[in-house]
């Protein structure tokens, strides 16, 4: 062809790195060459779905050609009695993936400035490139966020600001004083966008429940997904949370049908399904002691984590470690993506998993 | 609050009128105190799902904690060999409403300008005004596209084209020779996306297909969607093809998991099931006869139709029959929004669905 269609993309999406993800399970087995492999990379809740939720699933597959229902209305409405948000303040979303999407189209011109940590989620870069906007990363603090170094970093330019709590990939965690205090000093045409995805593992009586907080600040948007603790990554749920003003914008941006029908249920379901959640924290609680514990017997340095992943400093370069846990079995995240090369993240795993992953670590390190 | 969100929203997504999508059945049946509602909406699939579809789910159901494979490879391994498209030049889409989208997410500048026809697809506005670019709308011939209206209409700014084939709401198509003919006049920088979504109702020999000619133009993106014919429209799941740039480009700025482990798995599997998508074209092609004749018993107009649907001139403005219809427990598609305000869209249920419609309209009409 004569024409360069790379050269008639958006500047943005010209520049644009999309998200690795990692490979899936069946696909490394087969280039390796073994069976057995556990997957400890992408902070998957290892108990296997809610049993209501999977039921409440296949009493719908017979619907499967119609097109779901645009408004979330029943979802919206369990979300509401759960959590107390308004309807009128709730945007659905394909995975909070998605509502993070819709939250940079709507606001994000380019050129405009979007504020966000070192160490931060790998999409908070992805999405103001794609939008052509202008990333301002700040430095950590302890691979925390540093929020005196992001408040300094706003300017006239500033549109919105991401803050993940607890943190991905560091587990490290805000508490509600200093959360506070900063949203006090954030100008109110600065969007700031508080990514909770991880919130249920973290259960300290200082942590901030960012929909708390949405009555104060009208300019907080909360971002929650039904992906870690709920269990649903596969179907592709989560939602955003805001004033019905920023959220009447996000759903002008939204597909029209952008989470499916199943999704729809199975959050639904899951709500209901208290027991489960309290078995995903209370399984986490105990392999991150197994995981830390372990990590301190190998005499190895770990960012402690409130999520359900644990960091740990490999005191060499990452990378090798990574792909000789691959030859092991054990599938975890090199962090060198995030200018980490010498940590790994591993998600908490069942106790087995674990086991497993500290032993093939041990291993690894060892030669 | 004292800040105006409203004005912080870019350009675009200030002047966005979402698409509206019909009320789920449940929420009308409600609304309305009357049960046994049909729904000839929303050209969904009458039969149900494909049962070797919902038996391929039903097995993945308790891998949902897991990721959806972000690279959807076994459906595009299995798109390859169903329609002999390459597997680079293939992306993936929550809907084909999310493909259509990444299309104009990746090529889209504000001020660029974007044609399409009268009448055509409601996303395509949307996909337009929510970039901040220009739609250019071509006069419509026979409520279908004028090629040469739309050759016309491209400037030194137009950078993408949309053609649906057939055509929704108004079910028309254009035959191989002119859409070959309007290719070659098209210039190489403008994209032309041709919007495939209802091609397996269309099966007359001289209707084209998308996809036999990607290799003659570069330019061309093909898009399909697995909500119609194939039946799968609450699962969300379409797919572009075109060259590798572009495809490249669209995969830049798809969400990572934008796809859902389930939608991934009905599909491969429902591609294996020749005979449900043999029984769905033919369940078509018979209750479009019945609807033709019906119309034509009752004297009234209708737009021939290649799709799932037609649409019927009652001669009058529509919104009050379509009302009446509600109030029958018919739901069908009003068209003022398409500025057809005489016309009403009806997609092709069961036949006994068909007559149920067909005597409601003829009671309606005679009030």
């Amino acid at each position: 062809m004569s024409c360069d269609f790379m050269a008639l993309a958006t500047r943005g999406v010209q520049g644009l790195h999309p998200y690795e993800a990692g490979k899936p399970v069946e696909e490394l087995e087969r280039e390796l060459g073994i069976s057995n492999i556990i997957k400890l990379a992408s902070n998957e809740n290892p108990l296997g779905p809610s049993a209501m939720a999977m039921d409440a699933v296949r009493a719908v597959l017979a619907d499967t050609t119609r097109y779901p229902d645009s408004s979330g209305f029943g979802l919206k409405r369990a979300l509401h009695r759960h959590y107390g948000v308004a309807v009128d303040q709730l945007t659905l979303g394909n995975g909070s993936n998605d509502v993070l999407e819709l939250i940079a189209r709507a606001f994000l011109n380019v050129d405009d400035e979007v504020v966000f940590s070192e160490y931060a989620f790998a999409v908070y870069p992805i999405v103001t490139q794609a939008c052509g906007a202008t990333a301002v990363v700040t430095p950590a603090h302890a691979y925390g966020h540093n929020l005196q170094a992001m408040a300094d970093a706003i300017t006239d330019r500033t549109r919105l600001l991401f803050i993940a709590n607890p943190n991905n990939p560091t587990g490290t965690v805000l508490l509600r004083d200093e959360l506070v205090a900063f949203l006090d000093s954030v100008p109110e045409q600065v969007i700031v966008v508080l990514d909770e995805a991880y919130t249920e593992y973290a259960t300290s009586a200082d942590f901030p429940d960012g929909l708390a907080l949405l009555p104060r600040y009208p300019n907080l948007i909360v971002t929650r997904t039904f992906s870690k603790a709920w269990g649903l990554a596969g179907l592709r749920i989560g939602f955003a949370a805001a004033n019905s003003v920023i959220t009447d914008l996000l759903n002008r941006v939204r597909q029209p049908f952008n989470v499916s029908q199943i999704a729809l249920t199975a959050a639904q379901a899951v709500l209901q399904d208290q027991d489960y959640l309290q078995r995903s924290v209370e399984l986490n609680r105990t392999g991150m002691q197994q995981l830390e514990q372990g990590f301190k017997q190998q005499g190895l340095g770990f960012i402690p984590s409130h999520g359900n992943f644990i960091t740990v400093d490999v005191a060499r370069p990452a990378q090798p470690v990574f792909e000789a846990l691959l030859r092991e079995g054990v599938i975890v995240r090199p962090l060198a993506g995030y200018h980490m090369p010498q940590h790994l993240r591993v998600s908490i795993g069942l106790q087995e998993e674990n086991d497993r992953f500290l032993r093939a670590l041990k291993k690894v390190l060892a030669c």
